[in-house]
């Protein structure tokens, strides 16, 4: 059944420093990863990623607690690394319109790199208490609203963008991102597209983002 | 266990002609659908619609096969009724940018009336035989991808519209009509939105409406 230690150090360290040593938690998070890319699917069982990672269930347990407190430490190694870039670009010496530009290359880079991550979200929104539901929300959504939110007034003062509701502006921009990666079947049965490349990624990106200036550009 | 048959006839009849006598597969749907609006997830069990209706589970398996089946055949009854209006759209003779306008204000509308219809879609595509994910591909994307890309051509033919690749305006259409309806968890949680009301339905198809056209209009 279990792939042994060996086969657990093989895996891609994800987001670890060069030379960094793997922790038991790291290795865990690792094979949840893999699994959900493998699968598509956020419906993995504390058997299969023990199976996965060669390590025993229980220290899923001790680590994380439950399923969701693995899953929102996923969410924060995969999006929440991402967060620090996203502020520094919110506080740069740029114009609102490139800071938007680059804003959806980095959502849709983020999906690109993490293509379970809304599979993720939505499998946390369902666990019946609301805390994993609060979670992605102040971590995540007013993370990224209030960036968005930033970004467009930025955009009016300088006389570039029209007033826009930053509430709806987050769900377009965020849903047109997302669907590419959480519709992978639609890609490839309807329009004959195994996977999604570097070469697509920034095709789509420059598609989000080209539809996003043109209508928010006064 | 069961809530008998009376309870299942209090239940809406969905799209059914007003004094039509519901037929058992149609009772069967409408507890389907219940369910997973009542628990905004396509996590379904036999049993439990068996439950909801009063119906016999052994009635599913007789009517739809497998889950699969049963999902294809709510899926179908939803999106597929409003297949006709599309065409309709697309073949009257109005401006491409109204048709564009109407179709952004339809998909928001299914969306809105049944908001389980993305955790629908997911479930399918997971689903072992490829066979679920190709009839969604070949049902529903082609068929909403079919009919933007006439409406783009159209709007070029007329020189109000720019060149746009139809695939990547599938994705980002779709994707922003949908998320609003996919992330209920962050309306609620992040903006404070507990349902979505005629209201919002109507600002938000009306945002997604604007964004497209301002983009793709010459």
């Amino acid at each position: 059944m279990a792939v042994g230690e060996a086969g657990a150090r093989k895996r891609s360290p994800g987001r670890r420093k060069k030379g960094a040593k793997a922790s038991t938690a790291d290795l865990l998070l690792d094979a949840t990863s893999s699994l959900m890319v493998e699968r598509n699917s956020a419906d993995v069982t504390f058997a299969d990623i023990a199976e996965h990672s060669g390590l025993n269930a229980a220290l899923i347990r001790y680590h994380f607690g439950s399923k969701a407190g693995l899953f929102m430490a996923l969410l924060e190694r995969d999006a929440g690394g991402t967060f620090g870039n996203l502020e520094a670009l919110v506080s740069a010496d740029m114009p609102a319109d490139q800071k938007l530009r680059h804003h959806v290359f980095g959502v849709i880079k983020t999906y690109w790199r993490y293509p379970y991550m809304n599979r993720l979200v939505a499998a946390l929104s369902l666990e019946s208490d609301s805390e994993a539901a609060r979670f992605i929300a102040e971590r995540f959504t007013l993370t990224l609203a209030d960036a968005q939110r930033r970004i467009l007034e930025q955009g009016e003062r300088e006389g570039l963008f029209r007033p826009i509701d930053p509430m709806m502006f987050y769900f377009s921009v965020i849903g047109s991102c997302d669907h590419l990666f959480n519709a992978r079947h639609s890609l490839k049965f309807a329009f004959g597209v195994e996977d999604i490349d570097d070469d697509l990624r920034c095709r789509y990106s420059e598609h989000v983002a080209g539809i996003l200036l043109e209508s928010v550009m006064v």
